[in-house]
């Protein structure tokens, strides 16, 4: 550790305050995943990670920086990892999960805002967290609001790229979109120095396809009856997702799946017979956001799915692998990415379109629908989507939370009475 | 009012619910316009048209619609009237600035949305407003989440057209806008069975142009020491002018403005010397939301200008009227209405220099910052707008907002400490 204090310090972070959160991490970390029985051996690897999670990748950046590598830092799942990859840098989610940044971001940010941009913002002003400090420039975008404003504080501190996402789903967005993914591109090349060649942009499209490949494989696993592998532990490795080294990412998380298949043919399954199934839906949950996960896990419930951006909505559809130009790489890559659905999109139907597949799918017994306090996008289009479940006779549950721990316990009963009311 | 009640009641309203709303309109007008004292002559207009609000113009929209003619309903200064005028229908806007419509509102948004949206979706919901009822189309825009989001819950009422508005400000967004301005022509034209010829679009822009120099002529003369008119009663005529009759609205608004000439010679002034000129900022002010106006008014301050959608971006910058074809000229509306610098915008930096530019030029001792609540965007620029007016040294008051009279008490106390303050 001590050498990771020197790495701190060097970046220019706030050790004292960053203290207090290194020693909170450590026990909610224990509390929420130690304590599960029957865990996977392969989360072995994710519970390093995150056990070092302001250590081990923080390190690995800099000495990709080191050698003349730069690193940008991201905050959506409509921003395309591949150009960064193409250009030998490094792309790393930069989301807060944490109530512990949010009084930092309320300095310069309305209350009224997100708690996942407030804790964002905050991360970096009171530089308490090493990949907000590491992150050479931030890819900003258009997506909500919140996020759309606050590029402009946080690019006072620091060099900014704004990804101008279309509003709408026309043929002509889905260009737009493309013409946003070159402008980037040229962004980013400048940035690096170095040339986005069809080939390495070739390669960078296979590298996050297999990424992608690992994390579909492992929901795949979560269909079954028999279910090899928890919610919570879902969770963490689609969060890790966001800024683990894509090529070591997929190699752990299909060697995860191997023991998960093993435990498939063996019966093994880390839930008792009645157990209900949940599918989650809504905003996403950045990491240490464990919070909902817990509480439906420790209430008679268990997470299949989640309908996130944490979760179906960053690896469903692949990339066209077969455009052999980086103009028709670009075309694929907008209409890959355009074919999320997030609530920023007006209308957004294909959502509950989504939803309704995969609560089949996972053989879900009831739906949360979750969505984090002040975002008015999803909040808006929970009216439509749980009227949407009701009117499909899929019994649903509207939550809105944040990130403080106040409301816990009200949480816990209406999730309690929730699950409670499925078994009859 | 017989005759208003029959086409209440053809209208599809709710006459119940809408008779107790013309209960209070008339004495909260009272209170606020009709207790003044040395009103200009000329508001008599207006106070006729806001007395029958729901009875003069919304017959005269009938008329037109009897005639085959086609009403737009708009929520936002960046939808060009001009197109809809030039193909011989008729736009209106329809923001809800009451309370009243609120609660029809929360029955299907979140209630951590903006009050303005909320009124105007409770508006045509609870069939309490007229102008939403007569509207045939509305026409929305992709300006606020709140907004975008709410097209979806109209939609499924009436139908509603969007326009994606970009979300930043280079060349290929103002390219970008006039296709949206295109494809809102084509809209219309299909919708009314009119073509929009070159001839008729021109007659629009002048149409359109004179509207603005005539609210331009008013405020110009708010620049006097001696002010001849209110800043109430400006605000009431910048409401009407969303949907008044435009040739008739800039008629009488150059008639007023020729008396408050008058009064400029006469050295009459509705103020007596000493009190403080304030500039309002922020988002818009529907009709009749006339509550801070109110409360300045009756502290010892007067508002002199205000730098919003029912202000100076309503009429500020003419559409250029030289260019002799369709798509020149839809060039041309696009150039002007980007102009605007409204906080949907990333980055949206023109609209500080607006501010001091009006600041300066309106002479204000002190500018008022004011936010409907939970609209996240004017929000978060405001820190940005405050932290620079006091880089600039001029005093700035940052209030938050919504359509009750729950916080009316509060907000006169710090008004009244602001406008004291400023004495200082």
């Amino acid at each position: 550790m001590a050498d990771y204090r020197k790495m701190w310090e060097e970046l220019g972070m706030d050790l004292e305050t960053h203290d207090q959160l290194c020693e909170v991490l450590p026990q909610a970390f224990g509390d929420v995943y130690l304590s599960q029985e029957n865990r996977p051996e392969g989360m072995d690897y994710y519970n390093m990670v995150v056990a070092d999670i302001h250590g081990i990748r923080p390190a690995e950046l800099i000495e990709h920086q080191k050698k003349g590598g730069k690193v940008f830092g991201t905050f959506c799942v409509y921003v395309p990892d591949e150009i960064v990859f193409a250009a030998d840098a490094i792309a790393t989610g930069l989301c807060g999960g944490s109530q512990f940044w949010v009084p930092g971001g309320e300095k310069v940010l309305p209350t009224n805002t997100c708690p996942l941009i407030k804790a964002s913002v905050g991360a970096r002003l009171d530089r308490t967290c090493p990949f907000f400090r590491i992150a050479d420039m931030y890819v900003g975008e258009t997506t909500c609001d919140g996020k759309k404003k606050a590029w402009e504080i946080l690019g006072e501190d620091v060099p900014i790229h704004i990804m101008d996402l279309p509003q709408m789903k026309r043929e002509k967005d889905i260009k737009a979109w493309a013409e946003e993914i070159t402008t980037f591109k040229n962004v980013v090349e400048e940035f690096t120095g170095n040339q986005i060649t069809a080939e390495k942009l070739g390669e960078s499209i296979k590298l996050i396809n297999e990424k992608r490949k690992a994390l579909e494989r492992l929901y795949e696993l979560r269909k079954n009856e028999k279910l090899p592998i928890s919610g919570r532990d879902v969770l963490l490795i689609s969060q890790i997702a966001f800024y683990d080294d894509p090529k070591r990412f997929t190699k752990m998380t299909n060697a995860l799946c191997d023991e998960l298949d093993q435990r498939i043919k063996d019966g093994v399954s880390v839930i008792s017979s009645g157990t209900k199934r949940i599918l989650l839906t809504g905003t996403p949950l950045a990491i240490p956001n464990w919070k909902l996960h817990n509480i439906v896990e420790t209430s008679g419930g268990v997470v299949v799915c989640e309908e996130m951006c944490t979760g179906t909505r960053y690896f469903e559809h692949l990339v066209d692998e077969t455009r052999t130009e980086v103009a028709g790489q670009i075309e694929a890559l907008a209409e890959r990415y355009m074919n999320i659905n997030c609530a920023c999109f007006t209308p957004n139907t294909g959502r509950l379109d989504d939803i309704l597949r995969l609560a089949k799918e996972y053989k879900a017994d009831g739906i949360i629908d979750v969505n984090l306090k002040f975002c008015n996008l999803y909040d808006t289009e929970g009216y439509l989507v749980e009227r949407g479940l009701k009117d499909a006779g899929i019994p649903v549950l509207g939550i809105e939370t944040d990130y403080t721990d106040s409301d816990a316990q009200q949480l816990r009963t209406r999730v309690s009475a929730f699950i409670e009311m499925l078994n009859h």
